[in-house]
């Protein structure tokens, strides 16, 4: 191809983006982009223009010619794209601070993924990724959408039956996240392990390690049972696991699975932050807001290694790196959320899925994994029914619907405060939920 | 068939005899019983011998030649029987006591057909009634088991897997109080009534209601949802259901669902009543000697009125309906526990479901139900997979088995406190759980 | 309900219909039908005015108030019908004698339902069906339309995809036949015998037989292998099955699966009728116009017994019975063509199958039959997967997939001659597969 | 790993032994083989003898110190073994020549992996195998086996069934031969091509094939059917296939799909050169004596160019890649024949399927292919239900289950004739049937 690539990053004054420019910079020998192109809405368009004039810097500096675009208008940015990521939040962070703030103040896990925020947080955004496919569709439908805005499960899930082109990857660090763990814990070179992994986003697991090509599970559950190393993210509380559950389920959870399988501790935990010092969310912008005003200086011409403190951290480069295994063909094998296509044996073959895949032109391939353990096959299951759920209620605005989902959801279970918080949450998010509002 | 029917009940000294008596006095001219074998353990002896005589006197008063046999030897009671019912309690209800109070003292559901609980009656049940099989088996292979001792979709679950005959029916009244409270809110005769049941034991849907034979579910759930009459069992609080929820789901969940629908208020209630008045099993061992006092009086030869006011009325009757089906190839709609045989379409084919059969003198044979609504389908798939996980446990005597069982439910969810549970229950039902010590 | 019922025949022509009328009559005081609409097209309206004057002397021999409306218009004929039924002929039996004659030239079965013959009959009668469902979904949604026009099995599957109502049912005599003749051979009343159906339409097995209730296959195939009953239907050659081939399968075939597996024997019989006498088609085009002439018979006000000699006897009796089943919601067992549900685990759950069923006020309800033996599961497969393909080219008028179709078709399996068919046919169907020719 | 790898090859007398020492020797580097170890029969000691002596001479010209043993002691050889490989023929050629003559004589094709004969060559050889794995289970439990011995599908559906290990591996030359032809239809490096490979053995398709990592099947089919390159094995008369019928189904047939899909032209075909030349094994068996007076020279220490001509080339080199993958943990993409484990959506999941996998030190990781295309999903479901019943029909010497599956193989069809095949091959294969004969 002798035409550079162009990329379209939607949300693209998102202050992760100097991470993604950098991912691109530094594989640009055999990733040849030749435009980028952030697009925001009016409502980010000041920050679009720090964290774009920041691209421009980081590039003027690499000497390449990538050329950065600045634009609010979605349609003229995604004409004739390659690839398209989108990393936008749906109402900006104070939205995320109502997701966690309204659930735990009727003491329910407040959490921008999981539970009634996840569920929120999906209703948002759906729409609008849906509406991203349909324009590309016309406007560039050889393109692939790599999507890392959460609840990237329920997104992915959605757009496998909502989307207008199928061409769509669901993109978590989670998985990389989990394999680095296992080499800090075995004290061995990263190259030398290999996860196989299973499950949805945020609800997968690894479900067999290799060292050196040989499985190695049996040891490493040992290892990692009794592990001083952090086993978690940046923000998930690292609670120890029970040795005795971890070999009774022979699979190692990812980190969100504390969310179900320690869920007093968790809530608990985030009832007692909460009160201290309030959401997650709210610590967050305050964290945003120090990177923009790094960003602004106009002698900074890297990516700033603060940016590295935020908990999205290897989320871009993960992007980067996907896309380049797409470009070049190079069927090296990365995680990712794709139609599961009998990958495993327990989610329907059309559904989404986060597996182990090989990474080709052609998008990724999962492999086969057979059947998860019974004795985690059951969450998957329903985590599974609850994003089907969630992503149907997203599109049609069904009311009774989204208050199943809510109900059903294992960090609620209660149909009488699942009402409450639906009322508390629609209202809160109704500039942003017209499907549930305007019929 | 010239010779008369063969009739075993293991737990023949249970309370509920005189109702299954009753129920083989009253169908007498179409189920020709001619022998019914009582069967105790050394335990019960003196219960054994307080039903069994009311049993005679009951026996004698209808003017029947059914013989009735008292026996602590179970070989000797299962040579050539026809029909071999299990309606026995490991442990007693002092271990229905221990059932609910330990998960209860840990802020946990007590229950003994539930979450920790019910685990604990599974891990002991299961065992025996395997073995109960294997003599059947041997002695009687061609009769039918009817199992009614709970946790009976687990028990089902696990004969099917490990049992030594196949011909094993899971029997319980859930479904047919299900139907009757229909009835009751549409102000109709029972008669012109008819749910279709899918589902697992204490975890069923009605997925559909047929009014006159036509399908009436929209119309039915806007009456439910409204009712004032009592939707739920003697043991189970009746919550009012959020009406957007049924709405949401389309189905009508049973009066078990409570415990995953309504966890919070379920819990609170129940930890309000143990404060109040200790365990359940408590009040139901009072009521228990007040009609083993009855049965005593040697003048009684009913089934005495009062035993109608126990939780399980209907159980036994139902038992006999269920036999007079298979022996008389009726071929009228019952809901049972079998084999699914690809019936719910998201569980597994060779697993057992709580669904409508026609009952044939060949057994139960499912009617196909195609999907549960996505938004209950997960649920029903994880209470599968617990199931499997506990049944697993209960032949292996897998201690980390039984911790992710344990984990896993829905009602504990925490690792942390599952191991406490689990420990301080072990140790409490040891003598009944040889499986977890003797290895 | 009040209003008498309101039944359309689509072919109403048909040489058929007095045993449909004699059906109706017979019912009369459980079926209350008041208004038999006999549907037809230009071309058939002289057979129309014979067999409706017919239908008119037999009710009013009855001393009933059927009205008999006789009309070239459907749409009107299907204003608020309760019940509408398929048996017309696409191309009358001019078409069948193609469908027959130009295999058989070629050396390869000519026939109706199976083969080449049985896929372009499909191809011509798939739109059309289509069609009706169209109307009827506009004009009397709340219909069941019960279609007996051959290959119902394709039909079916067509419909379940491609149909406007999903109430469609295919119905063919074969698999009551097979009851039958099971009675005869054992020397029995049929009411002691029940037979287990499974499969396809024209592919179905006898999967269990009872006797009183009591699984008898083992017993039966002894009887069924040695019998000197006549095992088929009045078209297809008795030949006689290997007694270790029927012992190996463990399970009935139908008298069709001799086209599969008896092909050479079944292939050379056929070649030499044909030989000796023509096609089938003519002969039965002789039959018919000797009926024609019993009908015009003024004085004739009964369904001649003639009729019975007709291949297709008990058809029009079969939809009768099924429709008092469906308006009496009588719950009695009936093999039909449905949607699987789960029913034949080795078909998929939304596909067509041939399957005993209750039949209820709502449809058939399929009991679940869970896998077909090994040995014969493969071939259902794969007839299956000619349906659906079969389907697909009806409704899209592709070539390729068309060719695709008859060259996988058991009977043909040999692409070069399935093409030199392929084109023979089409030209000589022409008129009546617009959708191959019209772009 | 220190110590060299040990490899044993059950059927070492072979004519193919000098391409699988060349592959050992010309992969040395990598693939550190110490002992070869050639396991052969009383009746081929001769064979074993000769060939033994040309790989030692081919070894010692290498400079290569891997020790060459030649033994007739199975388990003497297996302990400790790293990798085992299969290449034997029970019954020798003389046993071929049955398998092909005896059907072909009554007008059915004779060929030595399909139809009447594929079956015989599956009832001598799975019992066999299954036996070897017993031995591994006992004397080199981590050893994977590599069988090559033909029908190898039905070999691996057995071996998943009732073998003692489960790591084994089928492994076919003919997908390799696909990828192959079309770089030459497409005048291409191979490097620049790859197919996706999805069916069962000798029943395999190209479900898409990659020029450049992009997709290609629409234009690759218009090449394909338009080339004059030779588009099939030796053994297998390359007779075109119809352009629209390939275009109908999408996918690539593999050679042998000329079988079922062009039936009539290969049996009169074959009839015609059996008519002429006597059966193909008998061609062979004269090829085979030749190279057998070639391996004799004592001067010859290379493999002779003439076993190129062969009709198996290729297979033994493709047996060392395979070694060499999963003791290097390439994770290179290789089609071969393993548990399928969801790849396949129209197969059970653990049931042997021909799949591209990636190949570990943890053995295959099929891709997951999703459905096959409809119009050929049935055929592949048929052959692998003929397979099934054939390898229980292997196992347990059922005369009833092999006569079904003789008469449901699409090559056959013939319930009577059949019979008459499977007595004639019973007797006639007697000595190496005797699950058959002794009871």
């Amino acid at each position: 191809m002798e035409k550079g690539l162009k990329i379209v990053t939607i949300g693209g004054g998102s202050s992760y983006t100097p991470e993604l420019v950098e991912g691109f910079i530094k594989r640009h020998a055999e990733l040849p982009v030749s435009e980028l192109w952030l697009v925001d809405i009016e409502d980010g368009k000041e920050k679009l223009e720090i964290v774009g004039n920041l691209a421009k810097r980081m590039v003027k500096k690499a000497g390449l010619d990538i050329e950065i675009h600045l634009t609010l208008d979605r349609r003229e940015a995604l004409k004739d794209a390659d690839f398209v990521t989108t990393q936008f939040r749906v109402g900006l962070l104070d939205a995320r601070i109502k997701d966690e703030r309204i659930p735990l103040k009727h003491g329910y896990m407040g959490q921008e993924t999981n539970g009634a925020g996840g569920l929120f947080k999906g209703l948002r955004t759906i729409p609008i990724v849906v509406g991203i496919t349909k324009d590309m569709a016309e406007l560039c439908p050889d393109a692939w959408l790599i999507n890392f805005t959460n609840p990237a499960g329920m997104v992915t899930e959605a757009l496998l039956k909502y989307g207008y082109t199928k061409k769509v990857i669901g993109l978590c660090n989670v998985p990389i996240g989990m394999e680095r763990m296992a080499a800090e814990i075995l004290e061995m070179d990263p190259s030398r392990i290999r996860m196989d992994f299973a499950g949805l986003n945020h609800m997968v697991f690894g479900k067999e390690i290799y060292v050196d090509g040989k499985p190695f599970m049996k040891e490493f559950i040992e290892k990692y049972t009794d592990a001083n190393v952090v086993t978690t993210m940046k923000n998930i509380k690292d609670f120890k696991w029970e040795p005795d559950f971890i070999r009774g389920i022979g699979v190692i959870p990812c980190p969100y699975h504390r969310y179900y399988f320690k869920k007093r501790e968790m809530l608990e935990s985030e009832l007692k932050a909460y009160a201290e010092n309030g959401t997650r969310a709210e610590t967050v912008k305050k964290l945003e807001e120090e990177l923009f005003e790094l960003y602004k200086d106009e002698t900074l011409d890297i990516k700033p290694p603060q940016l590295q403190e935020r908990g999205g951290a290897y989320y871009s480069d993960a992007a980067c790196r996907l896309i380049n295994s797409i470009y070049n063909d190079t069927m090296d094998i990365q995680p990712v959320n794709t139609m599961n296509r009998g990958a495993l044996a327990d989610i329907a073959c059309d559904s989404a899925v986060e597996v182990s895949c090989i990474i080709t032109k052609n998008g990724p391939v999962p492999l086969s994994m057979g059947h998860l353990p019974t004795a985690v096959r059951g969450l998957v299951q329903q985590i599974k029914a609850f994003e089907q759920t969630a992503a149907d209620a997203a599109m049609t605005g069904d009311y009774n619907l989204a208050l199943a989902a809510m109900t059903m959801n294992p960090l609620v279970q209660e149909d009488v405060d699942a009402k409450v918080l639906l009322d508390e949450m629609l209202e809160a998010h109704k500039d942003h939920l017209p499907q549930f509002f305007v019929k």
